[in-house]
């Protein structure tokens, strides 16, 4: 696996255009994806009880397992709790843009992310799509202008692109995304975008994105805490002619490896751009009696607002770790917790099986003073491991959601 | 029912003694309630699988049926996650205290609330109990005294007290809590401690308890989300010679009132004093399919840092409102849904039937200006309904919660 530079435009076939149409104050805010062959598509959506519309769009394409050609995707508003006519915007931003690059319109895959419960501002989202259509390009620019057109509080841009070799052929894959709400992950808007010149099999390719999924965008977020609009697609057209990649074929483990390796990449970029996020936690659990403990666990203490509070003040006050994780709903023994902070600065024992460490404060400061810590927590003898990405909970976090619509 | 003056030391029979031992720095920190009469003693506690040393020994007694009469609590210190040596430490104040008043040692209930993972100073501990039990009073006074010495990060005192009418006797149930981090609920502990002189049926009073705190402090909190000590106690002594409440008597629709009147009062007051809180919202929801599905909703929404964030600003942003509901668990049909904001400076239909309405934004803002700000939502035509508190996500939560152990 080779990292390039790039984004959504890195795989051959791909093109984009981006524009701002006014639906924000005066930055891009649309932006349109074009496949010049057929692409199979896999994806994951939100499990929120409310859904937007263009996600019932896109799931009700993506299940029928038809072929797509392009994504439109807006910024700036979410189409979300907009009623009936919702529902209508989503399929006129899908047949603006079918029109717009002559494919059918249920070709088209829409998204939008942004405020919710407005309902979308359609001449200029009509005529954002047309400037999107004759403007689409493939080069690293245009892509990364795509990537900025999806992004809402975000305050950098999160692409990523490798390239893996499938027999004699170099396939390229590359993805870009936005959700700096994810900080307390419980509705802002997670997107992620994926385009590959691999030929894959489809059945593999929505196994490889749900797993993925669950390592990467899962674990920045609570279980069940997903938004009215959180779509993960990845497009594969075959333009590279590549031997098909299928679950037993040779190539799946190293392009299951850089498949897996850029979504958790993607995941991390969104962490570090969390809303008023200063610091990256990565939460490691070891010694869960399953999986699914270690998830959970992970999850619960990398969510909790006292936890994230502790990290901001540069506190090594690990009892609201240790407590997040027993209100989880997985079960452990505090007797055999072991516990270590540990940064570019050192690492420190604070709790061993279950016994507070006098441990020294000054050097756990220091540790915590750093802007990417890891909690290390053994929690046993059991199988289960699993790695967990949050963020300290900040001034600027309040003052960005307190702020948010006005 | 009569509300009158008073708190924990209203009911016949109890007195408290309080003082500053040393645990924080100036404040008071230790208190001790004793009966002149055997109690029983009914009580809930947290569900948390990490479970502060004191109330392993509280529950025990509890569950055992066993009368007491006394209770002491120590604020500055949890006692959790402090190993064998945590256990030891409750043991022994139970002794101390036992031998101070002259009853057995278990005959005490001990309480710990405060930083998590630091063995208690037993020294100060020990003085403190003893100047607790030479300075045993019955007044208002020394109740107030009694609710500050719980206090953690609370700002003032939580105390109510009132009387009913059992047959020809007038009883009295007086109470005190604390819990100012319950903001967001998810590990800062909540006490509640009440007295009453009635005669009651025990398994009534232990029933009384468990429904009391499904209404009023878990609508303060998240399922699940519950502290390494969070604990309510019950103590009635029996002392007015009322004729004997059981589940079946005729006074039981009486005090039965009076006591949930109590408990959400004080649930309500916990959140006031929430956190850095300026506002306090009451989350009220109608028509849902079932009590258990009112409830999972109201407190999802309730706890939502997005929701949060946005009543601090006075942004009449519902769209997170119904989006934290949508994620709770429960089902509903967003098509069915109103929701109206209502405070002193009126009210704004901004959902109605799953259609925004183009709402008066100026209206809006000043409704949520308000420091008490009532979020009706009707979801259907189920009969399932439910009320929750909460308060707004303030810069000054991430300072409190920042700075804690410093």
């Amino acid at each position: 696996m080779n990292i390039i530079e790039g984004g959504i435009t890195s795989a051959t076939g791909f093109s984009v255009g981006s524009t701002a149409c006014g639906i924000k104050k005066s930055k891009k805010d649309i932006t349109l994806l074009y496949s010049e062959y057929d692409c199979i598509v896999a994806g994951a959506f939100t499990q929120n009880v409310v859904r937007a519309a263009p996600v019932m769009w896109d799931e009700h394409i993506v299940h029928q397992h038809n072929t797509v050609r392009a994504l439109v995707v807006n910024s700036g508003n979410a189409n979300a709790c907009t009623g009936t006519q919702g529902e209508q915007d989503t399929k006129e931003m899908a047949l603006v843009a079918a029109t717009s690059v002559g494919v059918k319109q249920e070709e088209v895959l829409v998204c939008s992310t942004g405020v919710i419960g407005v309902p979308l501002p359609m001449q200029n989202i009509r005529q954002g799509i047309k400037e999107c259509s004759i403007n689409l390009k493939s080069s690293v620019e245009a892509g990364t202008s795509s990537a900025e057109a999806i992004l809402t509080t975000d305050t950098f841009t999160k692409e990523i692109a490798v390239t893996v070799e499938v027999g004699n052929t170099t396939v390229t894959i590359g993805a870009m995304a936005k959700g700096s709400g994810m900080i307390h992950p419980n509705m802002a808007t997670m997107l992620s975008f994926c385009t590959t010149d691999a030929n894959v099999d489809r059945s593999y390719l929505q196994q490889l994105v749900s797993k993925s999924v669950q390592e990467s965008y899962n674990m920045i977020s609570v279980d069940g805490d997903t938004s009215t609009n959180d779509t993960v697609l990845v497009f594969a057209n075959g333009a590279s002619n590549s031997p098909l990649i299928t679950k037993e074929s040779e190539y799946a483990p190293l392009f299951e490896e850089a498949f897996r390796y850029l979504h958790r990449e993607l995941a991390k970029q969104i962490i570090q751009d969390g809303e008023g996020a200063s610091k990256l936690i990565e939460l490691q659990i070891k010694g869960a009696a399953s999986l699914e403990d270690a998830r959970v666990m992970a999850k619960s203490a990398i969510s909790s607002n006292l936890v994230k509070t502790a990290f901001f003040g540069s506190d090594a006050n690990w009892g609201r770790l240790v407590c997040a994780m027993g209100y989880s709903g997985a079960f452990f023994d505090l007797a055999h917790v072991t516990l270590t902070y540990i940064s570019h600065a050192g690492m420190v024992v604070v709790l061993k099986e279950g016994e507070p460490i006098n441990f020294n404060e000054e050097l756990a400061k220091k540790i915590l003073d750093e802007k990417e810590i890891i909690v290390s927590l053994v929690v046993g003898d059991g199988p289960g491991e699993a790695t967990a990405w949050g963020c300290d909970l900040s001034y600027e976090y309040v003052r960005i959601n307190g702020e948010y619509r006005s």
